[in-house]
Order: structure tokens, then C-alpha cells, then sequence
């Protein structure tokens, strides 16, 4: 785990100032990424936040058509309240705001009193909190659940319907009908290091894999030797379906890398896992696999499904200029 | 080096049925990935091919505006004779077809003598070697030089032009231009493991960096202690504009994951070489950043610029369909 950075200190922001740098429509104050053209006055924002070292989520999704700020922590670490209310006023375009989150508690009450603060001053907001790591909680206690790369699609459908024209209540249930519909399991085979850490803060020993380990290195739901990669799609995709209240249908699928695990593993995966939500009866109508959610070079995947209906599927396929939404 | 595999034996095929199912517009044919909409009539299609392990380099860069068709070899190993001719013929729209190869014996043998089939049938073609490593040889012998990440330079202009209408000649001359214009260097920070292999091919021992060690372990050109990003970037960056003959000027910049290395990092040495090229009065037109040419699970990243002109900037900036190419 050798990294290129220099001063473990400067780690995030001078990701972030290349982040800028490299691709057009990110402008960054302090630690708030927002978009470059300002908000759309008259619309609704939509903002997140979180700990750093996941990217493209959570600041490379600040786009038109995505969200319209967020407000970034250190690595692993929540963003305090102030800068939480930097992002949320960065993304006011006079509208309301909605925050989706991931379901960490430094981050709901960091927002949470920003979102006050925020009320305060006049302004208006709404919350919806994205719980969809099926690994880290029982269906009966859904809401403990963390949010893991699922979380993208309501970032993606919530903003897509803010910058249609939604109003504030519309937006939200935009992003709470997503989240209700979106489910996601990790497997990890290797650990990450924080940036100035001496060793990482977790392991997964030699030949073996953690399944539903979280995006930090939460504990997961079992460890065993890693087998091929189609009884790893078979772990995964058969505690997704387990966990849907319907059948059939179609979704949108994501086949997501913590970071180093490289495309070619993801196709093979990707492959095995459509073949069997085939043998299910699943329609995929959407498909994304690629790096959306990671943990910097942790080595592992996760597959996300969101069930579509024809409002998720439009603004899924709405077009955005997002750098890591593809076309 | 854990990896989310089947049997290696099927190790490409699988990655490659992944591909065409993850993505639209791949069609794969035995070895050949071609355009699913096949060539366009009366066009040149231009046509790559190489090892695997690299995604999305080759077959990752066919589609309409860029490649038409692409060549799969083994992991690491170049695709033999009769998959070359299946590849040439898959591209072929009736004006022709121009190989772009990246500068390995293998590669080039196999493509010669399927091109020369190709003829003995009426058929008309034209090659292209890009050989854009600076660290893989001296100024004075560059047709030695391998071809790494900045292959995909060629593969956009040539792929564009051809899309346009231009001729077999028109369509060479603008990917030898390219290539001609193009110089990378690679740091590697990890080796990579051949699916099946009992051990990595090489390595790169603990706390140390490899410069300008190859994208299939050949050496570099200089080992030392990894130091920070903006020293690792310093030592690419002085590399690349020393090679040069010119100053100043504009150029395309890719700042590539080998793999591994994850966004953060390429985001950290994307701002520390872009300080760089403004210090020596290099203006940076277009930026590239993230996973364009790999080898699996290797850490490291390299460093790609592409010295522009108008007709090149124009042909790197056509649209393409590419799921690997920015918007």
C-alpha cells in the first residue's frame, strides 16, 4: 500500500485542487465542492456530504443534472457542521435543499444542525438518509443500514429531478423513493491505509474475503477463503434478491470497485452476476460498472440494484455532465 | 493480488463477454471486439490489438469515433496471426484499414502478416507504430521506444478522422502525427499478477518506486525510495519535457492509473504536474485523468502528453461513444 501523496495533512485538499484542476464545472471553497455555474436560481439544490477517500463519490457527483454541493471531511471523517452549512448554502438557489446522505451518524448530526441553522436564516430543507448496504443490518432494521455506492442513483435522480423543476417535497421523495428501492453488498479482499496512518485500521487475511464488509472496514457479515468469482456473484447477488420485497421486474445494476480491484475483475463479475438475475427473472435496464464508490486501493467490488420504475429509470438517463456518470 | 476470477484459462473470455454485456455498441467475435453496429461503408477503419490485462486499452476503445475493431491476445501476449486478419476484416468498410500498434515484436509481426493476407485479397492497409515510453529508450533511438498510455492519443485522432470521411493516407498520416507528438512515462509501485501465475514476473520491493518500468514489468530506468507526489511528478514531468523539441506550446495531458492506484492519488500528481507544465510555459488544453491504460492490479500511474496542434485538438475533442472516453 504505497501511496502517492505528500504531506499526509494536505491529502484532501490537494485531491480536491486536482479534482478542480482536471475537470471543468468543480469550484472549490475550503471544503466545499460545488459547481462552477453557481446554483440554478429557482431550483432546488441537492446536497451531500462525508468523509473523504471514496471518490467519485461524494464531491465528483457536484454537476449539473447531479448534486449542487458537497461538503467533504477528512479521510473517513464526517465534515463538521460549518462546512456542511457552507455546502448547503452553496447549493441554495433559492428553492430549498435537499441533503441525501449516507446513513453515518457524524453526518446526519452534522447536517442536521446545519440544516437548522440553515431553517434559522430563513431557508428550507429536507433529508433523506440512503441506508442500502443489505450486509449491515436485517430487513427488520433496515434503517441501521449503512449507505454504500447505492447512494449514487439518488444523487443521480434526485438531482436530475431538481434541475427539471421539481419543488422541495418532490425532490425528496424523488430521493427517498430511490433509496427505498436500492440495495447494496461489498466484498472486500484487502484493506486501505489512511493517509499518515502507520497500518490500516482493518485486514482481511491472506485467501480470504470479507463479505459485507463496509466502505471503512466495518465488520461484514462472514469471512471466508475467497472462491471464484461466480460463487462471489452467486454470495452477492442472491442476498440482494433475498432482500427485495418483490420479484422479476427490472433494475439498474452497478458493478462498483473499492478502489483496486481493476475493470477486468468487474466484467467477470458483472457477468456472472447478470446471469444470474436472469436465471431470477430480473430485467437489467441500466448498467454501470466501473470505480463509483471506493475506498481508496482497498481491493474488493460491490453490486448495487435499484429498482426501476419508468420516474427512476428517466432520471437515471437523463443526461448530466458529471465526469464519472457515463452517457 | 487477490483476484475476483474463474478458471485463468477463462480469464479473458469472460472479461471480454462482461464487456460487450456491461456496455452497448461491443460485439465480440471469438478474439475480436468490433463495433456492434459494424463498419461504416466506404470509411477506413482503424484497428489495434495487443495483450489483455490492460482494459480499457485495446478493446475497450472500440466504437463509433474511435476504433473499429480490435485484436485480444492472451494476458500479456500478443494476439496471433489469424486473430489479427479476423480483426482487419471485422473494420473494414472498403476504403481500408490503418493499424495502430503499440511498438511490441509480437504485436507487429502478427499484424504484418495478417495485413499482408489482408492485401493478397485486395484489400488496402496502412500501420502505424506508437512508441511514446520516453524511459524505454534514448531520444536518438525512439523506434525502440514501447508503446504505453499515450497509444490512446492515436487511437482518438485516427478514429476520428477515419469517422469523418478522411482517406487511408489521411487517416495514417494523422495517427503517425499523433504518435509522433506523444511522450509518456510510467511509475510502477507494485507488480501485477498473470491469472494463474504462482507469483508476480517482477517486483518492486517495499517503500521503493520503479521509473519508467514498463506497463508488463519490463525495467525502468531508475528504482529508488518512493518520494512524495510532487517529486514523483517532478521526475516524469522534467523527463518529458526534455524529450521534447519544442517549448512551450499546448499540449493533451493523461494522468493513468496502472491500475491500483486509486483517484485520489492521480488527482494529487495531476496538480502537482500541471504546476509544472505552467512553470515551464507548457499550456495545458486538454486533461485526461483516471484509468485508460492498466495492467490489472499493478499501483503506479503514468504520465502522458500529447504536444497539439488544431487539427489534433479537434480530433481528440470529436465526440465518440467510447464508455472510456470523457464526454
Amino acid at each position: 500500500m504505497k501511496k502517492l501523496i505528500n504531506d499526509p495533512a494536505h491529502y484532501v485538499d490537494e485531491a480536491l485542487e486536482g479534482l478542480c484542476g482536471a475537470f471543468a464545472g468543480y469550484d472549490k471553497r475550503g471544503r466545499v465542492i460545488a459547481r462552477a455555474g453557481g446554483p440554478s436560481p429557482g431550483k432546488v439544490g441537492v446536497v451531500t456530504g462525508g468523509g473523504f477517500g471514496h471518490l467519485p463519490v461524494f464531491a465528483g457527483y457536484v454537476a449539473n443534472g447531479m448534486l449542487g454541493a458537497c461538503a467533504v471531511g477528512d479521510v473517513f471523517a464526517g465534515p463538521p457542521v460549518d462546512v456542511c452549512h457552507q455546502a448547503i448554502r452553496a447549493a441554495d438557489g433559492g428553492a430549498g435543499v435537499v441533503c441525501v446522505l449516507g446513513n453515518y451518524g457524524g453526518d446526519r448530526m452534522s447536517f442536521a444542525q446545519a440544516c437548522e441553522e440553515f431553517e434559522d436564516d430563513g431557508g428550507a430543507t429536507a433529508t433523506v438518509i440512503v441506508a442500502d448496504d443489505v450486509a449491515s443490518a436485517p430487513p427488520t432494521e433496515r434503517a441501521k443500514r449503512r449507505g454504500v455506492a447505492g447512494m449514487v442513483f439518488a444523487f443521480k435522480t434526485a438531482g436530475a429531478a431538481a434541475d427539471a423543476g421539481a419543488s422541495l417535497d418532490n425532490v425528496q421523495w424523488v430521493a427517498r423513493h430511490t433509496a427505498d428501492r436500492t440495495r447494496s453488498i461489498g466484498v472486500a479482499l484487502s484493506p486501505c491505509l489512511i493517509p499518515g496512518a502507520a497500518a490500516p485500521g482493518f485486514s482481511v487475511p491472506g485467501g480470504e474475503m470479507e463479505l459485507g464488509m463496509g466502505i471503512h472496514g466495518e465488520p461484514g457479515v462472514e469471512r471466508r477463503a475467497l472462491p471464484r468469482a461466480d460463487a462471489v456473484a452467486r454470495a452477492m447477488v442472491e442476498r440482494l434478491l433475498a432482500d427485495r420485497e418483490s420479484h422479476g421486474g427490472r433494475v439498474a445494476m452497478l458493478v462498483n470497485s473499492l478502489g483496486a480491484t481493476p475493470l477486468e475483475e468487474l466484467l467477470i463479475l458483472y457477468r456472472a452476476a447478470a446471469a444470474l438475475l436472469a436465471a431470477a427473472g430480473v430485467e437489467i435496464g441500466i448498467r454501470y460498472v466501473g470505480h463509483y464508490a471506493t475506498s481508496m486501493e482497498m481491493a474488493g467490488c460491490s453490486v448495487s440494484l435499484c429498482d426501476l420504475d419508468p420516474e427512476i429509470e428517466s432520471l437515471l438517463m437523463q443526461p448530466t455532465d458529471c465526469p464519472f456518470w457515463p452517457r
